[in-house]
């Protein structure tokens, strides 16, 4: 028992326990090796004294996009884990997305390889996205990625042009990915209301950044997402519906929640935090919604943000990630792309916001840690599985990532202790390559003191970055667990034999 | 008050009253002018004695194929008509279907007008089927339909390669008819799902009639419904979805009536009376389940009947239609196209069931009329406004169509007093031009005795059909009303500007 | 068919249809004979010309308190049903109530005969109110009032002291209507509930006439209606819920109707056009707000009213009552008991409101008569429903009143042809013994011209209260339909065996 | 870190994870101390080997009824306990029951301290049952006895005339408790509902144990509950509601769940695997079926005991207790009360079945510890949370009780490796004091090898009882944490305002 380091004099948090204080965490080689009162330690023990402060695991942001090429301005590799350190988060599974044109998964995930190696502070994963789902993809490419590469997770979308798949595509991915143990995403929204919406809006030349958010009202959300659900019952395969919105379409997860449906559903810091009133733009510059353009839109009211907190608290929500996916804003190849001749042009602004820094303190800050108890809005307990726990086993990540127990790779969020750690957010405070963040102003009663990632600390508060660029590993994933429901339901009103006789 | 004919002694029924026995109904130039005790009577006043018998508004059967090219082997006008009032049905509406490649809909009409004239015992319309909605259909060429020729209606199918529309069409046809007052009429199945499991079982080989129904199964149906209404949502606009057989996709219709969506449903015949069992055919003749073959299909579970009749009696359903679409069973380009060299494909079986003629007894049959008042499945007048009020009223034929009150069109049903009616449904009984009937064997407790058309008997029990085939009349249709729920929502969570902003 | 009365060039309004203008109503010995087309009149006929207006049934209204001796200052017979008539309502259902010390109905009803015989401009009946259900009462009286004197419904409190029947005691009373085929009335609230509050705002001195509103909470209605609808369930006996406040609470009724149980539900004119506001008072008199005082309380919000006017589209609702139960304002022994030696104590305000001359006007204002088709809340047929043709079925009065149709009762409202009635309420148009109207101020599109009742004219808008206060007839009504759902359902989860055991 | 205890080669799992193999448990002082890799042992360290066996937390059973005097041949409480931890419950939670004419708590506790002190094998706590909830004792009595004696939780009865309380004492009782931060416990059955059918039972003589599950029906059980969380939802105060049966019960529960109402929900053993078949007794001896005489009773359907499963697996549950209650079945003051001159009385059979020896094998037989992965009911660490975490937590012994982390009491199930633990149920195995059991014949696939208490191995499989009747602790709890949902929230419709109005 001779430790490379002794993390002491911190309180715990797992995903179902807020321990008692003054535990302390034995690491060695990178993995925590004991949990213990009174560990031993040597001269060669390096050891940190957490004072007090709450320490939770090191965050697992599963949404993330990095260096994609749709998206010219955004970050790659370098700065968005960077970013993602400075925010506590030490796994980040990015995207490998495929061009509507190419038919095989292995030069998409060569031209990726080839962005991250050697240029990530945290570890990463990819997940597929899916745009063009041949046979020989599904039946022959992603058994060789789930076993040799360890992707075991894809994404698809139901709308933009330049993505989406149709639902019999769902249903064949969903089937494919079933027999393989792997996890399909999905971005729902009605392809077909939407682009109606849309051409009305430019018919009657309502084109500033913020008629976005009235081109994808909450009823695109709800259907597709009930669309979803019902085409992954039928598949009996597991499904994460991602960036959730809507109060009802959270509520059709709910439902098929209750009767053990494997629908998990994940939302993201913007959606809790901000309303739609952000994307009508300032004063002095109005096309400055644009920053705030992301898809779904944030939404109108704030019983908006009530509903989707009910679910974070409720539990249907299994995770919490950033959908980092911002472009510059004041850059020709940014946000910019929106104003055409000088004249905006919502639909060509490109979508998302840059969030993979901000995304766990924000969310700490609504904890028993950073308010008195009668207005947290989730317990410590339930921070833990939003953040890091339910995203490292849902996308195979468990025993490894997600938890601070003996046997899991040292990753660690140190908060700071008491009060001592408010910020208040501002684009100076960031460490992304953009020029801005939508929470620009947002005060947080906390902000992580040291983040750790395998037993090196890799930010510091008081010092910045201290990590090292090439420290992040590339993981190699395992099959993911099913966190809500399971898998193994007969479609509603469908028998034994007649599923037999077609599948 | 000199009358043509005076029907006595009966008991009539309205959509909302039984009224007292022994009111007399007078009638002249085939209208009803007055009901009352003894009315005046002339030599010349031809006298109906009803004998203490019900007397029911003349069936209107909102849904029913005739004359279809894609149904070669089933009834035309001639046969189908006389079928129709036969069983006390006096108004039938048709479809005037659009070839997918069709760019106007003035040659469909032209063609289908041709067909049915002087060749209808009953009075008749059209809705348009349309799978082909170019926007000269729906600027230019509707608004003409409904003012000069009357048709208010329109149908679209989510399923069927040779029929359907995707969601941005129904999107399209919906704020079309919207904007004109005109109903849209859907058949809400998810083709994905369908096609995939179609696919699956012609792999295992599972091509019998049977496989039909398993084909088909009530979460394709649920979902294409809620999407179904969701589109109708976003449209403002009213929607009838056919013959419903699903008790979770009547649900979502229920809900949506709740919140006073103008969403009307409608079932037949066959969904209420008839399982999926009948599809497995007889130990002599293995296809003969080809009979059953319909779109939805029957379904597997006596409990599946009861969330319909329960929804017949709760009132979620507007209307019962047959949806009359026979093939010849044994024919070679009837049912038997289902039969490639002697093996069965259930893929090939033309869908459809013939019902125009059993119709309206089935469901007498089920009233307090026919069964001890504990049994009743529905009330008398709730009969009434499922027969014959709601699809007068919902296709625009209200003031003139399905109802017993001065200034309507004389159609009645004049039922056997008692139990003197009674029949057990059987082939030799049947007026069609098909080689079976589907309720072969079924008891229902009375058959009309008479039917009356415009103050003419064209069916008297006794006799036979007593019409003229030429006597039916081409309804020029009014707009519809809409019967349950309002247009003037706002979708879900949208308030008015936002929808102002794009419609 | 010589007529004593013919009414001419209306627009006649069923629950199922508006008639064609122009059809005549023929009415002989105070019974519609006939209704038709170019009725034969001779020099004895009356004629009224209702010059294009519509004719809609004589109201019913089967909710309204007279005489009662727990309201000294309220409205006896005569003032009672002169505002009926002169608002357009023809029929009274009035209570006829036990106290508790009483062990026989036979006194109540003698008591109550004796006040109202020849003292009612209107048909009359009574409920009873049961408060003491003896098994005498139950088993031996009860079938001879209704048999004999024609008494076929009764009444219910689960809260007030002096009135509160417990959960047994319901169950016994619906077991011994269901055996009789009579309908029980609820008054549903938590008295458990409510006597917490008032308690706690006693203590904290809250006594002023609007904290009535705050302790009648919709909680202490959802609760209870969920109590009283799992009573009937258990019971299978059909029940009416009476005077329903919150949209929490209806849709439970909601949830019942769409499992076929018998569970209707009644609003009243104030919770559909009063909010809580009205009970705060005026600034010179602040005592004012005690007009307002009735229970369930008026609610506090606009969303309160929208909820309910969605039930009265959707048909959640089978009657709109006046529940007319005042007391005089400016009165000792009226509202002024809640001012005790000039301190409010809202406990101390008697309960209720006037309303039955101004309910029909009310509704009516609503539907597309008086509106643009876009703000109609209610269709016509829907408002005769509500007003006139539910009670009467439901409590017995079926073939006889609530309809216009040969053989009903000539009880009629011819309203003022086109915008020439429109009437903005006020005390001073009031024909009630009350010193104010809770609805002063408000504007509705039309009043009735004429109020027929049995063929005679009593009341005239421009000359008055025509009738006789003799005139009004004690209804003895026969066993009431069941208007939603079925009896005969099992109670949830519960077999036939298991039911025979103990029923 | 010198150990008193070491468990090596172990699976351990907790309420959130399946930690990775092989890790070890140290244990000084009967507390746990340390879990790692290779811990180090001295010469005076004790090491269990548990060979790859899954190690749980010790059961903590918060629903045990022992030494009441309302069941004379009952568990006291040596033999109870001794059950308790031959199956691995470590941590008991009985009841002090006060006397319906007591009017202090002090004799009561004083009362069930003498029968318990030094006769416990298992650590132990008290509920109080309130049935006469007086001012002195709500006001001045409850805060002693959580402040001082550690009891920090009641339970109500809403049934059985000797227990009951009303509504308004429920309500006075959540109050209280709500301001001591008290956990209430219900049993929610509708009393008037139960008299009612059990008079109607006697009446017919239907009188043999299986009418005791006719007695009982699933709506008396979903009225109750819904009335139950109303109460609780207006006073905003933690409830569970115990033993539920009932699936749309549950659902009310599910509902408030999503709502964040602090609404928790427990089930027992037999509602998971017994059904009213066993109530029907043996051939040989019709009146056996009174060893399955339960409140709420064993249900009839299969479906019943699905819709639990559900609820165990999607959260609904957040504990699963024994109930432990029992009375012997072949003794004149047990069961055979229910005989009276020979001839079965249901109502006259003492409540209640022996369990709390069987609870924890039997769900943890449902785990995919001895079920292959498609057929397991629930996680492994979703079977923690139900047996032992969720109950510490909700009853005041998180930290202590309920999980295998540092800090925490050495509380420990050690399984047996692999299949080697496997046993069928049978009465000679158990060691309570009573003749039966009644999950005779079910088969389990592991049984608790090792129980160890604090350190001590107190149940050896291999040996039997190994503990001291004397080393139970009395445990002072602390307060209890809200599980799901929080407080804080306002009854549905009523604002800030009108709750400070009166609360």
């Amino acid at each position: 028992m001779d430790f490379d380091l002794v993390v002491k004099n911190g309180i715990i948090v797992t995903a179902s326990e807020v321990l008692q204080p003054g535990l302390e965490i034995g690491i060695k080689d990178g993995k925590i090796i004991c949990i213990g009162i009174a560990l031993p330690t040597s001269s060669s023990t390096h050891i940190i004294d957490a004072e007090g402060a709450y320490i939770t695991p090191g965050g697992v942001d599963s949404h993330v996009h990095l260096a994609q090429k749709n998206s010219p301005t955004g970050d790659g590799w370098e700065t968005g884990s960077r970013s993602a350190i400075a925010g506590g988060t030490t796994t980040i599974i990015a995207f490998a997305s495929q061009p509507k044109d190419a038919t095989s998964l292995y030069p998409v995930l060569e031209d990726y390889d080839k962005k991250a190696k050697d240029q990530s502070y945290a570890d990463y994963g990819y997940h597929f996205i899916l745009t063009n789902p041949t046979k020989a993809i599904l039946q022959d490419e992603l058994p060789v990625m789930a076993a040799q590469h360890g992707i075991t997770s894809v994404k698809l979308y139901m709308t933009y042009e330049a993505m989406r798949v149709d639902d019999r595509q769902v249903l064949d991915i969903l089937f494919a990915c079933r027999s393989l143990g792997m996890t399909t995403m999905i971005h729902a929204e009605s392809h077909d209301m939407i682009n109606l919406i849309i051409e009305g809006l430019e018919r009657r030349k309502n084109v500033d950044p913020f008629f976005h958010a009235v081109a994808r009202p909450r009823i695109a959300e709800d259907e597709a997402s009930y669309r979803a659900i019902s085409l992954a019952e039928l598949a009996d395969a597991p499904m994460l519906i991602v960036h959730m919105s809507s109060e009802v379409a959270v509520n059709h997860v709910r439902e098929a929640q209750t009767r053990l449906l494997p629908i998990h559903a994940e939302t993201c810091p913007h959606y809790l935090f901000l309303l739609s009133a952000e994307i009508k733009g300032k004063t002095h510059d109005h096309f400055s919604g644009a920053k705030h353009v992301c898809s779904p839109p944030l939404r109108h009211h704030p019983k908006d943000l009530e509903g989707l907190w009910q679910s974070i608290a409720n539990g249907t929500f299994s995770t919490f990630s950033s959908d980092h996916a911002p472009s510059k804003y004041d850059h020709p190849g940014g946000k910019r792309l929106g104003l055409v001749d000088g004249i905006p042009r919502f639909t060509k602004i490109p979508n998302g916001l840059p969030g993979v820094e901000t995304r766990v303190p924000l969310l700490f800050g609504q904890t028993p840690a950073c308010q008195p108890p009668e207005k947290a809005k989730l317990t410590l307990p339930r921070f833990v599985q939003l953040t890091a726990t339910n995203a490292a086993k849902l996308y195979g990540l468990d025993g490894r990532k997600g938890s601070i127990a003996p046997g899991y790779d040292a990753d660690l969020i140190i908060w700071h202790p008491n009060d001592t750690g408010a910020v208040t957010i501002s684009q100076d405070l960031m460490h992304h390559d953009i020029d801005y963040t939508p929470f620009e102003g947002v005060h947080v009663g906390n902000w992580p003191r040291y983040t750790v990632l395998r037993g090196q600390v890799v930010w510091d508060k008081s010092k910045g970055v201290v990590g090292d660029m090439k420290y992040g590993q590339y993981l190699k994933r395992g099959k993911g667990q099913v966190l809500t429901g399971r898998v193994g339901n007969l479609p509603r009103g469908m028998n034994e034999d007649e599923r037999r006789y077609w599948l």
